[in-house]
C-alpha cells in the first residue's frame, strides 16, 4: 500500500452543525426517554419507529417557514433506474409528524382507528447552524390519528403533565397553556367581517386576509416581548424598535386593534373567566363559537381528571408557529427561573408544544383524517433537568484495577471479574502500565471512585491496596502534610476481602 | 387553496429497502439494547452517540466489498459555499466503527486512553434491497481504542458472553469462537515461503500473494458448507459445484493444500490442543508465532475469569470478512437449532463479530492507534430471542373504556385517569362511538385485556360492566350457547370498585 502523505489525510471533524454526545449525556437522555415512553405506554400509545429516510414526495413541504420543496431538508437522488431515467428523490425526515402521516396512510387498513402512537428519535434540518443550534436533534412525539374528539386533545394535555412530572419537573414548576386556532379565526372574523357574502369575496381580499392573519399571528407571538403597547403599535401603524429601526405595522384600525388586544388580555384570568371573555369577543362568528366551545370542553375534561388551573391554563396568546394547526394548540412552559448567559434571571420557557392538525393525512388519501399530537423538545427538557439539578452530569466511573506487573494480567482480570459479578462497575487499566502515575491520572479522568493496587509485595503477602479516590481528592484539597502521610484514604486488606471492602467504600461515598 | 387532483397525490410508501417498526418490535429492541448497555457500562465502557451524518472524507472507503468512495453509502453534496464553489460531500454512516475512528482522532486530547466506548443506533447502506435485507438497520458496538494488549481482546470476548446471557441466551446455547489473523498469515508464510529475501520480492509476487490470500480466505470461509474434500478441491485445481458449474481453484500444490487443511482441522479439539497444533503448523514464521502466543494468552485470560471451553473456542476457521482486522478475530454463534423456511432444522449461526484493527485512526492522525471491538447484529439477535420464545410478540393492550354516551366523555376520562393512577394501562375509545360493535372490534385489535361499559342504566344505578376479553375469547371458541348466555366473562360491580375488579381480572389473566 502506498504511504499516505500528510496533506492527503482526512480531517477528523463532524460536518458543520453536527456534534457527538458522550457518556452521561447519552445515558441521561436514554433514561429520560425511557421514562417518557413509560407514560405514553400507560396512556395506551403504541411505539412507532419509521425509517429515517423518506421520499421527498411523501415528506411534502410542511417544514415551517419554508416554501420550496427540498429546502431545509437533506435530500439526494437515487441512482438511475435501469431503463428508467433518474431515481426517486430521498430525504432525511425533518420531524416525526410528516412520517406519521405517511405511515398512517400506508398502513391504515391494519392499524386500529383511532391510532395512538409515540415516536422518539433524531430528525435532521438542513439549516444554517448557529451556537446551540444543530442540524440533527431529538424529538419525542405522541399523536392520536383518526379522532376528531376534543377528548383526544385533552388526553394529550393530561399526558404532557404526567410526562413532565415523570421525568422530574415538579408540580408548580410547569404549566400547560391551551388555546384554539378557531377562536383566533373568530376574532379575525370580527376584525375583518364575515358573513353570507364571504364565498363571493374577491380572491384578492381572501389573499389579503391570509397575509394579514399571518402578520397578526406573528405580532401576537411578540406579546411577551413588547407588551400591550408594543403590540398595539405593531397592529396599527408601526413601531420604532430598540435599535431605532422603524417596523411597519399591520395597518389595522383602532377598533380592530382593540378586538385583538381584548383577546390577548383574556389571558391571566381564571380559565372560566378567560373562556367567558373569549365567548363575548368572538360574537356570533361560527368558527369562533366552535373554538370557545372546544376550549370549554377541554378545560372541563382536564378538571374531572384532576388537572386544575395550577397546571392547565387557557391562554389566548399561545400561537404555535406551524401553519398546519387547525384547532386546539398547546404548549408546556417551565415557570421556574434560570440565569441566562449574562447572569440575568429569566423564565426557562417552552419545552413542548402541539395541537390539532386535520389535513396531513389527506395529502395522501384525499380523505380528511383528524389528528392531534404533541412534540417534546428533548434537548430543551434535558437542559431544564440539568438546571434543576435532576441530572447527573457524570456517570459514576468504574473501579480501576491498576497493573503493577504486566505478566500478571490474568490476576488483575480475575479481580475485575469478581467485582463485576458483584454488580460493581470495574475495569483493568489496559494502557501501557510502565508509568504508574499515568494509571492514576487515567483513574482520575475516568471519575473512578476506587483504585486497586496489587504489586509483587502485596501478592506475596496475599494482600491488596485499596484507594478511596473520592476521599483522597478531598484530603488533597484540605489536609496537612501529617494527615496526608497517614493515608486514611488507602487501606490494605486480604485479597479475599477485596470485594467487601470496595462495597463498603462505595456505600460510604454514596451517603 | 386549489383542490389537489387525485393524480397529484403523493404515494404513501417508504423508499425501497426501508421499513417501519411497530409497537412490540420497537419496545422489545429498546429493552434488549438497554440490557446490553447495562453490561457494557458495568465493564467500564462509556456511551457515545456520534452524528448520523459524516463527511465522505472522514468515512473513508472501508465498507466491505466496495472499492469506490461513495459506493454503498447515501451521499449528497452540501450547497455551494458563498464565494467558494461546491460544498462538502456528506453521507450517512454505514457502520459505527468508522465514526469511532473519527471521534477518537477529533477528541483524543480530552478522551481517556485507553478509551472504552459503546454505541448503538441505526446505520445505512445504499445497497440493493432484498427479502429481509434492509438499507437501514441497527448496530450495537463496543470498542477499546488505544490498547494493544490482548487483555483488551479477551475482555471484549468475556463481555460478549455476559451480554448474550443478559439478554436471555442461556449458557450452552452460544459459543464465542476466537481466531487470529496473524496465525493465518503464518500459515500463508509457510504456504508461500517467507524470509530475509521477502523485502526484495518483486511487487508482482506480493500482489499475487495478496490475491491468493483473499482467495484462500474466501475458501476457508466455505469449510462449513463444502467440507474438507470441497475445500481441498477449491484450494487446488477447482471443483464442480452442485449446479454442475465448474469453479476454478486457487491453484495450490498438494503440500500447500495440506498445510491449510491441517490448519482448519486444528479446530474441534480442546483449546489447548488446537493451540499446540497451530504452533506446529506455523513453524518458525514470526507473525504466525506471534499470533499463536496471543491466542494462548486470550484463552488463559478467559479461563481465569471463568470463561471455559463451553463458551470460548479457539477456531481457525473463523475468518470475518472485513479487510481491516489485523490480529484476534471473534464471532458469537448461537448453537441451537431452528427450522428454516423449508422446514429443515439448521443451526441459528452468527449474531456478533469483531476483532482487532490497528490502522483505522492512523488515517486521520498518521499515528498507529491499536483498537479492538465487537459489533452485535441487533436484528439477528432479536430474531434469535423470538425463536427461543424470549420475546413477547405483542405488548399487553390497554384496558378500553367504551363510550356509551358521548355527552358523558368527562365520566369516561375520569375512569381512565383512576386506572392509570393505579398503574394500569388504559384509554377511552376516541373514535365515533355510534356503533358499539366497532368499539369492541377496536378493543380486540388493540389486544385489550378488559373493556369497561357504563351506559345510562348503569350510571343511574352507580354500576359499571367489566368484560374480561381474554376469558371472553376463550369461551367464544369452546362454549355452548347456554354457557355463553351466562356471560361468566362479564361482571357488574359498583363504580367505586372498578379499579379493584380490573386489577383482580388482570392478575388472573397473568397467571
Amino acid at each position: 500500500m502506498a504511504k499516505q502523505k500528510k496533506a492527503q489525510r482526512p480531517k477528523a471533524v463532524t460536518p458543520k452543525g453536527f456534534r457527538d454526545y458522550f457518556g452521561a449525556e447519552v445515558e441521561g437522555r436514554a433514561e429520560m426517554l425511557r421514562k417518557i415512553a413509560g407514560v405514553y405506554h400507560r396512556y395506551g400509545f403504541e411505539a412507532l419507529e419509521s425509517s429515517a429516510v423518506e421520499t421527498v414526495e411523501a415528506l411534502g413541504k410542511f417544514l415551517p417557514d419554508v416554501d420550496r420543496p427540498n429546502e431545509g431538508v437533506f435530500a439526494w437522488q437515487e441512482a438511475d433506474v435501469p431503463g428508467g431515467g433518474g431515481g426517486d428523490w430521498l430525504a432525511l425526515r425533518y420531524d416525526l409528524t410528516a412520517p406519521l402521516a405517511r405511515v398512517y396512510a400506508q398502513h391504515r387498513n391494519e392499524l386500529p382507528t383511532p391510532y395512538r402512537r409515540y415516536a422518539m428519535g433524531p430528525v435532521w434540518r438542513n439549516e444554517k447552524p448557529g451556537p446551540g443550534r444543530f442540524r440533527q436533534f431529538y424529538q419525542c412525539d405522541a399523536d392520536t390519528v383518526g379522532s376528531g374528539s376534543v377528548a383526544a386533545d385533552a388526553e394529550i394535555c393530561a399526558m404532557l403533565c404526567d410526562t413532565l412530572e415523570a421525568v422530574g419537573i415538579e408540580r408548580g414548576d410547569y404549566v400547560v397553556r391551551v388555546n384554539n386556532r378557531k377562536v383566533l379565526e373568530g376574532i379575525l372574523d370580527q376584525v375583518f367581517g364575515f358573513g353570507e357574502g364571504s364565498e363571493d369575496a374577491e380572491l384578492g381580499a381572501v389573499y389579503d386576509r391570509e397575509m394579514n392573519k399571518e402578520a397578526i399571528l406573528r405580532t401576537i407571538d411578540k406579546f411577551d416581548k413588547v407588551g400591550e403597547v408594543g403590540v398595539r403599535e405593531l397592529l396599527g401603524r408601526g413601531r420604532l424598535d430598540a435599535s431605532g429601526a422603524y417596523i411597519d405595522g399591520v395597518g389595522l384600525g383602532p377598533h380592530q386593534v382593540d378586538l385583538v388586544i381584548g383577546f390577548l388580555n383574556s389571558r391571566g384570568l381564571r380559565n372560566q373567566a378567560t373562556i367567558e371573555q373569549l365567548d363575548e369577543l368572538v360574537g356570533n362568528a361560527p368558527k369562533g363559537l366552535d373554538g370557545v366551545t372546544e376550549l370549554r370542553q377541554i378545560a372541563n375534561l382536564m378538571h374531572v381528571q384532576g388537572y386544575h388551573e395550577d397546571r392547565i391554563v387557557i391562554d389566548p396568546s399561545v400561537v404555535r408557529g406551524l401553519g398546519y394547526y387547525t384547532g386546539p394548540v398547546f404548549e408546556a412552559e417551565l415557570t421556574f427561573e434560570i440565569t441566562d448567559d449574562k447572569g440575568r434571571p429569566r423564565q426557562f420557557g417552552s419545552v413542548a408544544g402541539g395541537g390539532r392538525y386535520d389535513d396531513l393525512v389527506k395529502r395522501f388519501t384525499g380523505q380528511e383524517v383528524p389528528a392531534t399530537g404533541v412534540s417534546i423538545g428533548v434537548d430543551r427538557l434535558l437542559a431544564a433537568l440539568h438546571a434543576k439539578g435532576r441530572m447527573q452530569s457524570e456517570t459514576t466511573g468504574p473501579v480501576v484495577v491498576t497493573v503493577m506487573d504486566r505478566d500478571r494480567m490474568a490476576d488483575y482480570q480475575e479481580m475485575v471479574a469478581e467485582l463485576r459479578n458483584a454488580g460493581i462497575r470495574a475495569e483493568v487499566y489496559l494502557g501501557n502500565p510502565k508509568n504508574f502515575g499515568n494509571q492514576l491520572k487515567y483513574a482520575d479522568k475516568r471519575q473512578s471512585p476506587v483504585a486497586i493496587i496489587e504489586g509483587a509485595d502485596e501478592k506475596a503477602k496475599g494482600l491488596v491496596q485499596i484507594k478511596d479516590l473520592v476521599l483522597g481528592a478531598r484530603i488533597a484539597e484540605t489536609a496537612s502534610v501529617e494527615e496526608w502521610k497517614d493515608r486514611p484514604s488507602q487501606a490494605e486488606v486480604p485479597r479475599d476481602q477485596m470485594v467487601a471492602k470496595v462495597q463498603e467504600i462505595l456505600k460510604g461515598q454514596s451517603q
